[in-house]
């Protein structure tokens, strides 16, 4: 299962600067037998959770959100980053930063999907600084609810969000770990 | 099946104007056991046709979009509606526009991921005027590859988009059709 998605790595991400491209099975082309199987390790990391609601960020957090969730027999939930269609107006919300893109987005949940019953898992296709992460955990702690951490299918070490996360306490399960070094791919 | 759908949009949908409010359970919050239902329901209605590939729009077609690709066993493919991360530079795109946000967006499929041996299922969560699957379908066109078809779990009957996809030739499968009349939810 790691050894399907290192396989995916080394065959399919060719790198754009720090940038893994992964846009041929991870986040525009979808290869679902990889993802469910992702999601599938991400439920097995929290099954003693009592974990009652998955929850991401859009877009690309998604697919990975639907087969854990489904794994888990959970509802998934992804934070609104665009206005398209209806959104409810009241919801907690969480400002956060792209560094790549240079450029802030408002994350939101309406207050219908979040409450402080909720154990909540976190989860992303790839966890770089963490943003977005931290963003969703913001959400969380609005809500009242628990968070019972953070799943993600590729850890980027050389980032700070994941050092960060372990420092605050939060459970972090990545199902890769990668460095990326002078033009070239590390698996940790 | 269609039932349990059907059973959703009766409890849970309540309507704002002409928006059909799906929100707890298709396109913020999602109730991945219907959606995989959904899927399940498309890829069946479109087996015979050797699809290759199920395509969609970001981001509310996405959850379908995984649960189809997965039951027909094949990848998945979401046009990008923004700039998110890491995009290739050589695309197929087409221009739509939202009627409800009054605004245009541009779609884009790297050519990365669409070929002309690809045979294309589209689906979406709602098919309203039909604007996104009309440009998706642009985009198979520019690919030079094949529409299998359009499969929708929602078709809004006073709206053109199932019109103008019959008219134009294209197979349609609606997983519930209603129409919404004087305030209030019709199933056809």
């Amino acid at each position: 299962m790691v050894s399907d998605l290192r396989r995916r790595l080394e065959e399919d991400a060719p790198l754009s600067g720090d940038i893994i491209r992964v846009d041929t099975f991870l986040n525009h082309q979808l290869d679902t037998r990889l993802i469910a199987q992702i999601g599938g390790a991400l439920a097995k990391a929290f099954r003693g959770k009592k974990v009652t609601k998955v929850l991401t960020s859009e877009s690309s957090g998604i697919p990975i959100a639907c087969f854990t969730a489904h794994e888990l027999g959970v509802p998934a939930v992804y934070a609104k980053r665009f206005m398209t269609g209806y959104m409810d107006s009241d919801v907690y919300a969480a400002e956060v930063h792209s560094f790549s893109l240079e450029k802030s987005f408002t994350l939101r949940v309406s207050k219908r999907c979040l409450d402080r019953n909720d154990v909540v898992l976190l989860v992303d296709d790839i966890l770089s600084n963490g943003q977005d992460v931290l963003g969703l955990l913001e959400i969380v702690a609005k809500a009242g609810a628990e968070a019972a951490g953070v799943g993600v299918a590729i850890e980027k070490a050389n980032k700070d969000g994941g050092r960060v996360l372990r420092q605050m306490g939060i459970p972090l399960y990545s199902v890769v770990t990668v460095e990326v070094e002078d033009g070239e791919l590390r698996f940790l």
